[in-house]
């Protein structure tokens, strides 16, 4: 049996690092440094597509400019569109949360893609006589540009993810709003009964936000095209030759299909998180939103008997280990949780980006691991919440139409016909009586039981806009 | 007509201020770097009193040590009783957000009390040959032990004042799950009909939730009472004799009349912010703990007719501009709102603590000014939540009734008699057909109708517990 | 001596309000039920100035309308003036944290324009026979739209100060980023030595960082200014006359200068916070990198003698009580902490928005308050971190050519030359030896003498980019 | 071939589930309705054994009590110990993220107890007749007991665990503060030099807020141990035995170790998670002073020869993909990433406690995997701390020295000789000219050269605590 392991070398000295693996030393002391998760990077996917893709993009400007033989150039695109079509990502391996500003991830990638492009052009892993992770593979790049460069592209493709998620989760409520455009319902501020309106109205409102968010979503991915890319170490672009930095761009951007720009000031942006703060912000309101939606759909569907029992939704398990029958509203409650997670995510990410100093922030391996998180778990939670909730939903149209025709919140459209200081009167006596608010007007002589009833009609208070906006 | 300004000097030169200002050139200078938020440490009240007695203690050390002559130590003592009575906080004028790490406040102390006892001495303002607001007042001090030592006791004082406005909201509560003891209604859990209880049970939970914040609060402020006076600029003690740390420390227990005890690591403790991060938690998990008792009170009086109207509060005030008789829940609305806020000045108080660097934490002023408006906030919400709400709330005592005659969940009460299985079934028919769950079980035979009863007596369903606990 | 009280009635029955305070009954409620903060509305005066424009555009639509008679409109307008001129404003006494959805507010706005547009037309304060504050004033309008319309439109003045201020601070930053454009320095990452750069860029970064965040916070601006009048109590337009939202929203844009628009869907828009979530997002991304940029500059000037002491901020104050000379960074300190006040405000506007239910959010005072106090100190931190800081700001030009010059990073420029493996041995050579790079390079006879010296040429290292960007 | 599935039924109807899953078709149901995270229950150890723990304990109870015959009660508990010995772990499936308030979690763990308990008596899986999910293994439980109560047994023992970390922490600091205690050095405030200290007390003061923080962290975990086992669906006991709460306690403290006792009022117990705000407002303390402990360590040993240059901490990787030679502080960075998870998971921990309803809270799914990953990580990050960072750090000791002795600082120590007013002088002299404190007093003949010499003896500015405290 040979060997299973080979030698490597570096600033330190020397270790041993499995034969098979195609990471190397620089990874390998990354795994010892950071046992902090026990969540590789590998988790990522986008992350581990993004890195190949700037691998190949580099070495593609390198090779146009000369810089790099074709052969290795050859190799290492090779290389990277394997770990690209989904190949060797258990062999990024280094932690998701790590120190080093992103060092130990880049350094894995430039293993990685070292050994296989080696294999590729017959040589053993290791042999980096041949074709070298740091001065191949790495060439005219530095981690401080390679991997927030990285991050940005994880981070868009993430979030073309959600914005689908987000638009079948729209069109789930928006259809429901159809379905719903002739069910009368009370209306309510503060929780307390106020005035008609259709349940189509509500439920059109749903879709409204999320549409509102998509917007706001697709606007803060544009900020994260801009990359940094031949900044190399601090934005100076020491070491990258003229043309690199527009080169790598234009491969980076036909490899990932996303409209990449160069930052105009390098320095400024190597250094900068603002971005990343600007698009966890997005995703906070995005979760704002879908939870105030959730806490909606569970309130209008408590019940069975004491609750406001205006909605069902779709039973989806039994809800009681010890109450027999008893369903509950389990996919809300699962979003409004992952908005929670994500609420917290953004702190975490205002910390790391505050903590930046000087040139560089350090900190960008939690503030993608948070991002990440948040778009996955964002992404699940609207698809969940379309696919197992909101496209089973029904109404109690009986329920709900005898709420507003018992309602005292009907006298307010008495207000420009007896005047505010009358209807309160009025309201006041149908709470105190428990009586209606027609026949106390009526009792009252305020007004004729012909126009009375034209003004209550319920259909008339839910408005010009009583389908769906 | 006299002059009205006298001229002082400091370390960046000479500068005229009012003639009658208490306060001199550091103060002046302060005022002038930081017109942040308008709003003077005067609005601090507790900040202002502990300041002197900070410098009463520190003055009473001195002279018992020999260092401060006798009727200097007399002078200064008189203007800081003075000051402690609540005169001359007109003079307490630096911004409540400061950078400096309190210097300013420091500095606007000593000169307000070294000005004020001058007067008492028969010198006038600024004569500080006579008596100093450095060299005497400041005597064997640093603003980074005299601040931290003026904040805790600040802030234990105004805890105390929080206790009592918690114990009197536990009490309305108390007294509120007393008169309900008897009130039958439906238990829920995630909104949903769960099984019965007492609306005193519910109320009383609300009672021992104040109970239990009220001793964490009680254990947090044991911490504040901790201090670092005597650690002068950063813990070594420089410039501080033997014996001036602990005189001080018992002069100022007997001033404030707090168990107060000298860290035992004045070069940590002159750095930590840990007790106020701690303080703040706690503030927080009140926040969390009256704001969702706040969403329950909010919803158990939802309606009055299209919620679920189980309680009504008082009304204090007419809840709409446009909607005649509505009543909004505006006291439990307000209490919420507080809540938000101290959920956010925790974070502002985790950040500043965080950023404290080396020898000292620069950000204290914020933590203080934080801190203070959470207390300060605090107490008012839970009086004004006692008196103005909880005290007047009564109870639909019908409608709860018979919510729980009515309901599903009774079924529960039959799983050991029926088991899980069969009860599940009967549920399921109930919430299908309308029908109740008593009729169904006798149709089916599964019980005799006297064991039925007695089972689905619902004050034995609300268990042995049914009065308040 | 005649009557120093009104009799005034409401829902809950009669009450005397002071004869010559122009708010009444509704408002001595509020005062009364929410004695939270001590602060009244009137603090924030962007608030009060808005109110005042959108009750003159309500008059003035209605007046169009039919409505409402032309002595009323031409009296609520003048008074509406009087209050955008700066009159009358200690009449709005409601505290800043108020429950009821801004329903207070908007009560208190109502009596003080009737009782002075009453004034206007010779009769005394309280006469509402002849003009009222709710259904005159108040015509057409609710609570629900009328307060977030005010809140919008405060916000979007509010935001219009602090992109001026930072335009200020930016300035500042860029004339410093040209003055210091020669001076050459170390760069660091992770607080390591890296490669050399210009103080001049290391300005321009701080001054672009500003520069994007000021086109993120124009950009949210854009969201306030989408309105919601005309929609009353839910959005459905419920008593609001056809043409009314528009004439409103016009003569609103004409009043305020501002480019509104009124929603596309009102029942959305009357329960949505999403604009000030994005608001305060964006708020917090200043806040985080200000903050960042506070911390560089401590930072950088640290010292005298035993820190970096590559910059001098100018002494605006005495630095402590007991360190005689000492001079600190109190300016960079205040802007700090002011950062971290803003993102814990973030926390309580995201708590608030995420807490809105059904068809309203009634916690949108604790937003208001939040966000003004956000956008308020956010100026003062920017005016006076540019006048009283950036401004005076001087190099310590020796020190830090002296730091580049005896430099291990410099090495990093022969990675072309000499490879990464080797530059990595003189490296670490150099670390232990402390020798200089350059004659370890030429004792192995690495490069050519006069090659190295122009590879280690320190402006030909900070890069074709080694002016300001 | 037999087949493959077995059927089940629950609520909803029959579903096929493996003929090899212990777990059963409740389980099936949630694996579908929450494909949130990826992340399985099972990831969370602590938890799996807290839930085995709960059943066994709540099986001899039943035993105890004649509610459950002898057989059973023994499959129950030999199937639970097989778990508690870390077997079946792979048949907790449920996504760590899920709504349904835990009732998915526990029935994953009634079904794999009641599945392996089936085999124990011969019987195969999915034979409920003989011994069933609910009706035995669950007997005498709710989720609403069950699931809080195994979420504190879990968090208790995470806690021991970050105990002992934490005190390997504190040891390595405390055993450096031991070797550096005669090392000189200039303290610092607000980043400016301020008075001489050693560098043993600088690591001492790290030992003791670790010292400090563990203490807070007993004292949380003590409020966790308080449990509401018994307690049922919402706290009235319902179905559940006399003697059954004590008898399950009973033996659950035995099973645990944990000096468990039952909550004494038990509806406040099954809403209330004030135990859990507490807790994650520790850890958040603890890493907020771990996260200010490693930003000093970073700054100390910034470097190597453009910063302070005070401490190096022992190399544990290549720092630089593009600067050969460059080493920086990965081990603090990580650390600090941790600490920034932890705060933003506080965040969560807050919203998902303020958001629980009525009798119960919902949320504590998020709640218990917040917390758990918060304990493993910060226990991961003292650890890793501790071992690759703090044991292997070494002083600059002349570099110390002469900062010592280079300092303006050393003049406070005059203030009580020449007073403050002629010490600024010097200071700001010796600022101006680069010129010593001590040639210029002399100069000036302000003291004789001897008393001056003796005063400045820089181990006397260090102060009676120059050793460690």
């Amino acid at each position: 049996m040979t060997a299973a392991t080979r030698r490597e070398h570096d600033l330190l000295g020397d270790r041993d690092v499995p034969a098979d693996a195609y990471w190397g030393v620089h990874t390998l002391r990354a795994t010892e440094n950071f046992p902090i998760t026990g969540t590789p990077i590998s988790a990522h996917t986008h992350l581990i597509d993004a890195l190949a893709a700037v691998k190949e993009a580099a070495a593609l400007a390198n090779g146009e400019l000369g810089l790099l033989e074709p052969a290795k150039v050859a190799a290492i695109v090779a290389a990277c569109r394997e770990i690209r079509d989904g190949k060797l990502h258990d062999q990024f391996v280094v932690d998701v949360i790590q120190g080093g500003a992103g060092t130990s991830t880049n350094m894995n990638a430039n293993e990685v893609v070292a050994n296989r492009a080696l294999e590729l052009l017959g040589h053993p892993k290791g042999a980096y006589a041949y074709l070298h992770p740091n001065e191949d593979v790495n060439l005219g790049q530095s981690t401080n540009d390679v991997y927030p460069t990285a991050v940005r592209i994880a981070t868009a493709s993430a979030v073309h993810g959600l914005l689908d998620a987000m638009a079948v989760l729209q069109d789930a409520f928006a259809r429901k709003a159809v379905e719903f455009r002739d069910v009368l319902k009370m209306g309510r501020t503060q929780l307390q009964d106020a005035v008609p309106m259709t349940l189509g109205q509500e439920f059109s409102a749903f879709a409204v936000m999320l549409d509102e968010d998509r917007h706001r979503l697709a606007e803060a991915v544009e900020l994260i095209h801009e990359i940094n890319l031949g900044a190399t170490a601090i934005g100076t672009g020491l070491n990258a030759p003229a043309g690199y930095a527009e080169a790598a761009r234009r491969h980076l951007a036909d490899i990932t299909g996303l409209p990449l720009v160069t930052a105009a000031n390098l320095v400024e942006a190597t250094q900068d998180c603002g971005a990343f703060v600007q698009m966890s912000g997005v995703l906070k309101r995005i979760a704002v939103k879908l939870s105030k939606t959730c806490n909606d759909l569970r309130l209008l569907s408590s019940g069975p008997r004491a609750g406001l029992g205006e909605i069902n939704l779709p039973p989806v398990q039994a809800g009681s280990s010890i109450m027999p029958g008893k369903v509950n509203p389990v996919i809300p409650e699962v979003v409004n949780q992952v908005a929670f997670e994500v609420i917290g995510n953004d702190i975490a990410v205002t910390m790391a980006a505050e903590a930046g100093q000087l040139q560089l922030n350090a900190f960008e391996p939690v503030i993608l691991h948070s991002l990440a998180e948040s778009l996955a778990h964002l992404r699940a939670a609207c698809l969940t919440l379309a696919e197992r909730c909101v496209t089973g939903i029904t109404a109690n149209t009986e329920v709900l139409r005898a709420a507003v025709e018992n309602s005292i919140g009907l006298v307010t459209a008495l207000n420009p016909h007896i005047g505010y200081t009358a209807a309160t009167e009025i309201a006041k006596e149908a709470l105190a009586t428990g009586r209606g608010v027609a026949e106390l007007v009526l009792e009252r002589n305020l007004l004729p039981a012909e126009k009375l009833a034209a003004l209550l009609r319920p259909e008339a208070l839910a408005g010009p806009r009583a389908g769906i906006a």
